[in-house]
C-alpha cells in the first residue's frame, strides 16, 4: 500500500467508525418491540409500490397479510395480479367501484367506501394479520366518504403484533398523529410531465 | 333523495366531472411509451421497500426483473428472502460484504463496489430485462467507489423497453438530470426515534 492509499484507508476508517457509532447507538437506543402505524403520504410516485414492497417483504418471512384498496382502476394493476394470482396468504380486496371521478356517483362511492371499511376493520382486530395494507385510504377521509373518527379508533385498536400502512395523498393530522412513522414522497419531477406515458409494469 | 342529498349529488358530481378532466388531459398529454429511469432518493422510509413493489408490479405480468443490491445486511431481509426462494424469474446479486461501516475497509468495498457494478452492467445492455433494480447505488457514488462517468453512461444507454430504478440517499445532480422521475422520501417522523426497534416483515 502506497503512503497515499494508506492515509485514505486510515481517513476512510475514521469516518466509518464514527459513521458505525451513530448507526449502533441508534439501535441501542430503540428497545420497543411492537407492530408500528405506517403513513405514507406526498404527492409523488412511490407510495402504494412501498405498500407492496412491505407485502413482499412480509411474506419472505410467510407472515399472514391483508390489503385493502380503495381506489382502483378499471384493470387490475400487475401488483395486484400478482398477489391475486401467486400469493394465496394475502387477503386481497378491493373497492367494487372505478376511480370515484370516473364513477361521479357520490352516494355509490359512499356504500362502496363503507363496504370495504367493514372489511379493513375485521383484519384490525384480527391479530393474525401481521401486516394490514390500507391502500388510498386517506381519499375516502379528504371525499368524507368515511367517518374520520371511526377510522382513527379502528387504526389507534389495532393488535400490538400488527403493523397497518395506510398510503394515499394528504391524511389529515389525525391520520399523522396516529402514525409512528410518516413518510412524504415528494415528486421533484415525473415522466409524466415530460410526455412519457406510465409504464406497464412499472407505473402499474 | 332529500333536496339536500340531491344538491350534495350535483355538486360532487361538478367537483368529480372537473377531477375527471384534469386526469384525462394529463393523460392524453403524454404519448410516449418507453422505459423509465427513476431515482428514489431522500432520508425517509420507503425507498427500497418501493423498488421491491415494482418488481412484484413487474412479475405480475411475468417481466424478467434484475436486482443488485450494493449494501446489505448481515441477515437477508424479508424481501430478498421472498425474492431468492419464491422468484426465479428474478435475478438477484448482493455485494458481497456488510455494510460498509462495519467493514471500514475501503479498498476492500471498492472491489466489491466494482464486482457488483459489473453485474449490473451487464443488466443495463441486456433488453431482456424489463426492469432493474440498483439498490442503494446512490451510496457508490457518495463514497467514490464507482466512477460516476462510468456509472450514468450505462445508466443513459439503458434499452428502450427497459425501466431502470436506483434507490438511496442522495445521489447527486448527475442521476437526478438522468431520471424521468425523481420521488425525495422526506422522513416526517420515524418510529426509531420514539424509541421502536425495527420491525420483522416492515422494516426489514
Amino acid at each position: 500500500m502506497s503512503e497515499e492509499q494508506d492515509k485514505k484507508q486510515q481517513s476512510h476508517q475514521k469516518k466509518m467508525e464514527k459513521l458505525k457509532d451513530n448507526v449502533d447507538a441508534s439501535i441501542a437506543a430503540a428497545s420497543t418491540e411492537r407492530g408500528v402505524g405506517i403513513l405514507l403520504t406526498g404527492n409523488g410516485k412511490g407510495k402504494s409500490s412501498s405498500a407492496f414492497g412491505m407485502v413482499m417483504r412480509a411474506l419472505g418471512y410467510e407472515y399472514k397479510v391483508g390489503v385493502v384498496q380503495f381506489i382502483k382502476g378499471e384493470q387490475l394493476s400487475g401488483e395486484e395480479l400478482y398477489v391475486r394470482d401467486k400469493c394465496p396468504e394475502v387477503t386481497f380486496h378491493q373497492m367494487g367501484t372505478g376511480f370515484t371521478w370516473d364513477t361521479q356517483d357520490r352516494s355509490g362511492d359512499i356504500a362502496a367506501a363503507k363496504e370495504s371499511w367493514a372489511v379493513a376493520e375485521k383484519m384490525l382486530a384480527d391479530k393474525s394479520y401481521h401486516l394490514v395494507i390500507l391502500d388510498e385510504l386517506t381519499y375516502m377521509l379528504s371525499f368524507k366518504y368515511l367517518d374520520e373518527d371511526v377510522v382513527l379508533n379502528a387504526l389507534r385498536n389495532h393488535p400490538t403484533n400488527q403493523s397497518v400502512v395506510v398510503t394515499g395523498r394528504g391524511g389529515g393530522s389525525g391520520l399523522a398523529d396516529w402514525a409512528d412513522t410518516v413518510s412524504e414522497i415528494k415528486e421533484i419531477k415525473h415522466a409524466y410531465n415530460s410526455g412519457v406515458m406510465a409504464r406497464k409494469g412499472v407505473d402499474f
